[in-house]
C-alpha cells in the first residue's frame, strides 16, 4: 500500500547506468523513498513509455527526447537530472523554464578530477615524469638531469586560463599555491568576479602573451571554434607550455600539430577532433606531448558522485528547496552549449 | 692594483662547476666583486693548494677535505658553501663551528624540485597518467574509465609525511588544497610547531595506519636505516600510495617489493639502494610503481639557484650578517646526517 | 536622433539614489548607453509611471509594486534590479519566472565588508581592542597584559558557521589561516558543498557545543526565529563567542541578554531586533559584549559595487548572456525570505 | 637518591615567573625530570649564586649577568633560555657561541599574538570599530553607514610590510586572503627568500609610496632609529593606513604626531617612545589613531606557550638534538639587537 504513495521516479540514465552512478548505499535509500520505474531502451518503446508515465514523474534522471507535447502532461515534475552531463538539443527547455522543471546536469562532478589531471599532466610534462618512467621500464633509464634539459619549475609562473568556469574554480586553488600571477581570459565572465578571486581578467592575445602554462578549460559555444589557430599560437612564449583540456574543437588542431612540431613548446592533450584519434596520426610521434584519451574526468568515484549530488538535490527539492549541487541549464546559454552525446561512458 | 685588494673565494665546487651553478649574470656579479682562485682537481695538489690559499680566503665554493691543521690557519674564513648539498665526514665541524666559520649546504634549492615532482608523481599514479600516455604513443590507447579501475582523487585524502624537513615544508602548501587531514612524523620536530602548520604530530605506526597518501621526505640518520620494513608496510590502508622521495635507505627495498607484487597500493620511487638500478631487477615490471631515476632535485634551473642562494648569503655575510639562505650544519646533527659522496650531478 | 534608440531603463532605486550606487564613471558609462527614466516617489504617480513605462523599460533599478496586470505589459523588460537587496512580497515573482525576468538582488556586494567586519569584531572581543583604546583616549591606559586575562588567540581555534550563503562564503578564506576545524550548520547546503570546502557539516546542537567561534550568518526564515535560545546557549563552551551578524531575529534577545549577563562568554552584535535599540537597555552595560550599530555593510565603498554588479550584469544581458554578480530571487526560496523594507541607508 | 641524578636548571626567569611561563603540567613534568634551583634576586646573592650553580648546570632560564669569568665554569651548560626574550648587553655571547651554549630567546611566542592584533587593529580602523561601539555603549550609536565616511575595505588592497622577520611571517597568511600585492622591505632578509613567498621585495621608499596598508615590524637595529620621519611620511598614498607594531624608536614621533594630525591617514599604534606614554600629550586627541598600551604579545595564553617551547628545546637538546622553537642568538646580529630590559610583564 505504502509503496503507491512514494513518489516516482523515471530511470533513463544512458550512456550512465544506475549502478554506475549510485554507490549501493545511495541506490538502497533512492529505492526506499522513490518508485523507480525503467525507460526501455528502444526508441518506438520509449517514446510510449514517456507518453503514459511522465504525468506520473516527479523527477527523471535521464536526458531523453522531450516535445512540449510530452512536457504539457509532465504535471509533477520537478527536475530532469542529465547525468550524460551535455545538454543536447533534444528537448523543450525554454517549457520547462517556464513550467518550473529544473534541467540539471552532473556535469560539477567534473570539475575536481580534471582540474587534478591538469595540473598532473602540466607536473609530468614540466619534469618529463612519463618518458622518464617508459625509459626506466626499459632499463635505459638516465639519472638525476640528464633527461631534464628543458624541465622547468611551476613556481612563481604565470598562469593563464581560457574559460573561466567550474573547471577553472577547481583548478584555482591548486596553482594558486605555485602561481606568480593567474590570467583568465573568459567573454561571459566579468572582471569583478576575477577580481574578487585575485585573478588577472585580460583579453585573449594578452593572455597567450604572457603566461607560462596556458589551460584551455572553455566550454564548446559556437563563437570560440577553431579561436586557438595559427595566429594565436605565435603569440605564446617560447617554452609556454599549451594544456588542452574541455574541448578539441576550441582549437585548429593542424596549426596545434605545426606548432609543436617546429617549436619547442610543451602540450598537454586530453580531448581530440575525432575519438579514437587516428593511429596514424603524425602527432603522435611528438615527444614534447603528453596525450591523455579524454580521461580527465572519467573515474569511477566521480561517477558515484554524480548519484551523490542527483540524491542531495532530490532531497532539497523535496523539502521545496533549489537544488544546489547539480548545474542548471540557463535559457540564456543552453542553445549555445550544445554538445554531441557522449558514446564512450 | 684594485685587483689586490679584492676579497678572495677559493673555487672548488666538485662534482658541480661555477657555470653549472651560475648564471652568466651571476657569474660575472662575482668575478667583479671578488678574486676567485681554482683548485687543482688532483688530490695531492689540492692539499697544497689550500694549505697555500686557505689563509686568504674569506669564502671556500666547495666541500674539500679539510683538517684542523688546513683550518687553523683559515685566519679570514668567513664560510664554506657546501654545494655538493650533503655533509661529509671531511672537515673538522666543530672547530668551523668554534670559531666562526659557516659551514653551508646548498640543499634547501632542492625543496621546492622535489615537492612538486612529489606532487607530479603522486598525481600519475593517482591517475595512471604515464601508463596512458604511453598506450597512445603505441596507438593502443583505452579512452575514457577504461583503465582507470583504481584510480582515485586527491581531494579530501589524508596526507602523511615521514620527515617534515625542508622537503615537508615545500610539499605543504601544495598538498593544503587538496587535503583532508595531514599527519607528520618527524622526531626531530617538536608538535608545537607542526601544530601551529595546522599539522597533526603523530607516531609512526599512526601514520602508516592512517594516511592515504605516504611521503618519505626524511633525511637518513643513524638511527631511521630500514625503518620502513614489511612489519611497517602491512599496516598502511588498502590503496594508500606511498612516495619515496628523499633517501633509499630508510626502506627495506626487498620488503616493499614483496608489499607492492602482493597488494594493490601504489608506489612512486625517486631514490634507490643502487643506482643505477640493477637492469634486471624484477622491481621494474611491477605495474602498480612508477619509477623516476633520481630526477626529482636534478633540474638545470635548480643549479642555477645554487648560485643565486650562495650569492646572496656572501652579500649578507660581506654586511655582518648572518646567512639566511643556505642550509647551516649543525654541531648536534651534522654527524648524523654523513651521507655518500654524489656522483652524478 | 540617436538617443531615441537607446534602451530604456527606468530609475526607481529607493532607498538607495543613483549617485550613491554608480561611481561617476559607472554613471556617465549608463547615461551615455541607456535611456534613463526616472520615477516619482509619490505613490499614485508611481503606479501611473509604470503603466505608461514598463513596456519601453529594459530594466528596472529599484524594487517598485509590480502586480501581474502591470507586468504583463513588461514585453522587453529582460531583468529588475533590487538595489534595496531585500526581497519583498510586493511584486509578482512567478510571473517573472515563468516570462524570462530575472529579478536581481544586490546583495552580494555585502559579502565581503560583512566577513570583514565579522573578522574585526571577534579580534577586538579576544583581544579588548576597543577597550583598551578608549581607556588610552581617557588617559587610563593599562599597559601589557593586565586587562588581557580572558583574551584569546584565534589561532588554532574551531569556527562555527550558522547560515552558509554568501556571508559564509567571504568569511571561510579570512578565517581559513587561523582555524583548526570549520563546522556549518544549513539545512539549505548539502553537506557535499561543505565537505568539498574542507567544512564539516553539522547539526545545531554539535556547532554549539564545539565551536570557539560562532557566526550567526543565516538570512532569516520562516523557521529559524527565535532559533538561537537559552536551551542553545546553554551548550555553548565556556568562553566560546558568539558574533551575531545577519539577522536578529535569528536569536531570542532576552535569552541572549541573560546569558551574557551571567557567563563569562564574549559576544559581538552588528543587528538588533529594534533599530535605533532602546537607550536605557540594560544590554548596553555588559561589558563582554561589541556592539556594532548595523553598520556592517554600510560602506560607501560597498554602494559604489552594487552600481559595479549592475552595469556588469546588464553588459552580459545585453549580449544575451545571463546575470552572474548580482543575486537571482528563485522560485523556491523568495517567500521565505521575506524581509522587512530597508529605512536607513 | 635518584633526585641526586636529576640534571639541574638554575631558575632566574625575572621579569617573568615560572607559574607565569609554565602550565601546572608542564611545570610539574620540569620538576619530575630535573632538579630546579632558584637564583636570589638580590643582585649581589645572585652573582655568588651563579658562582657557586652554574658548574653543576644543564640549562639556565632566565637572562642573567653571566661574565666569561663565570661562563668559563658551566662545563656542562647547554643552554640559556631567554624569556624575557630581549637580548640585553650583559653577557658574554661570543664565548657562549664558541663553546657549544645556545642562548635562546622565547621571542617567537609573540609572532602569532602581534601578528592577530596587527590585523585586528587594522580592522578596526578600516571600519571605525572602537568609535561605533564607544559611541553605542553611550547611547549615542549611528546607525549604517553614517560613521563610515573615509571607512575602506581590506579586499583587494596593496600590503607594505617593514622588517620581515617571524611577526611578519606569522602575519602573512592572515593578510593573503585580502592582498592583492604584498611589498616588503628587510635589508637582512634576501629578495630569493621573499620571492619564494610570492611577496614582492622594494626599497623603502617604493614600499611607502605604493602601500595603502603599512606594518612596522622591524626590531631596532643600530641602521634604523628614526628611520620613518617627516620625509618618509610625505610619501604614504592619502588614506594609507600606517601600523605601528614592533618597535617606537624606528619611528620619529614628532612627526608622525604632525603627520597624522594634518592627513587624514589612519593610525594603529602599539608600542610608544616611554611607556606609560604622558597623559596629556596631543597624540591622545587625535581620532584617527587607534591606541593600543603595548598589548599586542601580553597573553596569558602566550606566556605558557614560552614554557611550553623552553620544555620542547629542552627535550630536543637532551637528546642531542639541536633546539627548533626558541629563537638562537646570532654571533652577527645580537650586538645589533640590545634592547632595553622589559619592566612590564
Amino acid at each position: 500500500m505504502k509503496k503507491i504513495n512514494k513518489p516516482i521516479i523515471l530511470i533513463d540514465p544512458f550512456p550512465r547506468s544506475l549502478n554506475l552512478i549510485f554507490s549501493k548505499k545511495n541506490l538502497s535509500i533512492l529505492k526506499k523513498n522513490f518508485t523507480l520505474i525503467d525507460s526501455p531502451k528502444n526508441k518506438i518503446q520509449k517514446n510510449n513509455f514517456y507518453k503514459k508515465n511522465i504525468e506520473k514523474a516527479i523527477f527523471i534522471i535521464g536526458q531523453p527526447n522531450l516535445s512540449k507535447s510530452l512536457l504539457v502532461k509532465a504535471k509533477n515534475l520537478k527536475a530532469i537530472f542529465n547525468v550524460e552531463s551535455n545538454f543536447l538539443d533534444n528537448m523543450d527547455y525554454d517549457y520547462c523554464f517556464k513550467n518550473d522543471i529544473h534541467v540539471l546536469s552532473t556535469s560539477p562532478v567534473f570539475a575536481q578530477p580534471v582540474a587534478e589531471m591538469a595540473l598532473g599532466l602540466t607536473l609530468s610534462i614540466a619534469r618529463s615524469i612519463h618518458i622518464a618512467h617508459n625509459d626506466f621500464v626499459k632499463s635505459k633509464e638516465k639519472y638525476g638531469g640528464e633527461i631534464s634539459g628543458k624541465n622547468f619549475l611551476l613556481k612563481n609562473k604565470n598562469f593563464g586560463i581560457i574559460g573561466f568556469g567550474d573547471l577553472a574554480n577547481s583548478l584555482l586553488p591548486l596553482i594558486k599555491p605555485f602561481a606568480n600571477n593567474i590570467l583568465a581570459y573568459d567573454p561571459w565572465v566579468p572582471s569583478f568576479m576575477l577580481k574578487k578571486k585575485n585573478v588577472l581578467s585580460v583579453n585573449l592575445k594578452d593572455l597567450l602573451k604572457n603566461s607560462d602554462i596556458i589551460y584551455i578549460l572553455a566550454s564548446i559555444t559556437s563563437s570560440n571554434v577553431g579561436m586557438i589557430d595559427s595566429a594565436k599560437l605565435k603569440l605564446l612564449k617560447s617554452g609556454a607550455a599549451f594544456i588542452l583540456m574541455s574541448r578539441a574543437a576550441i582549437v585548429n588542431f593542424k596549426d596545434l600539430y605545426k606548432f609543436l612540431k617546429k617549436k619547442k613548446n610543451f602540450a598537454a592533450i586530453d580531448v581530440f577532433p575525432v575519438e579514437p584519434f587516428p593511429k596514424n596520426d603524425p602527432f603522435r610521434k611528438l615527444d614534447n606531448v603528453i596525450f591523455s584519451p579524454h580521461r580527465a574526468g572519467a573515474l569511477d568515484i566521480v561517477f558515484k558522485e554524480m548519484g551523490e549530488i542527483v540524491l542531495q538535490d532530490i532531497y532539497l527539492m523535496m523539502k521545496n528547496l533549489p537544488p544546489r549541487l547539480c548545474k542548471r541549464a540557463e535559457r540564456e546559454t543552453v542553445k549555445n552549449l550544445r554538445s554531441k552525446p557522449v558514446d564512450i561512458n
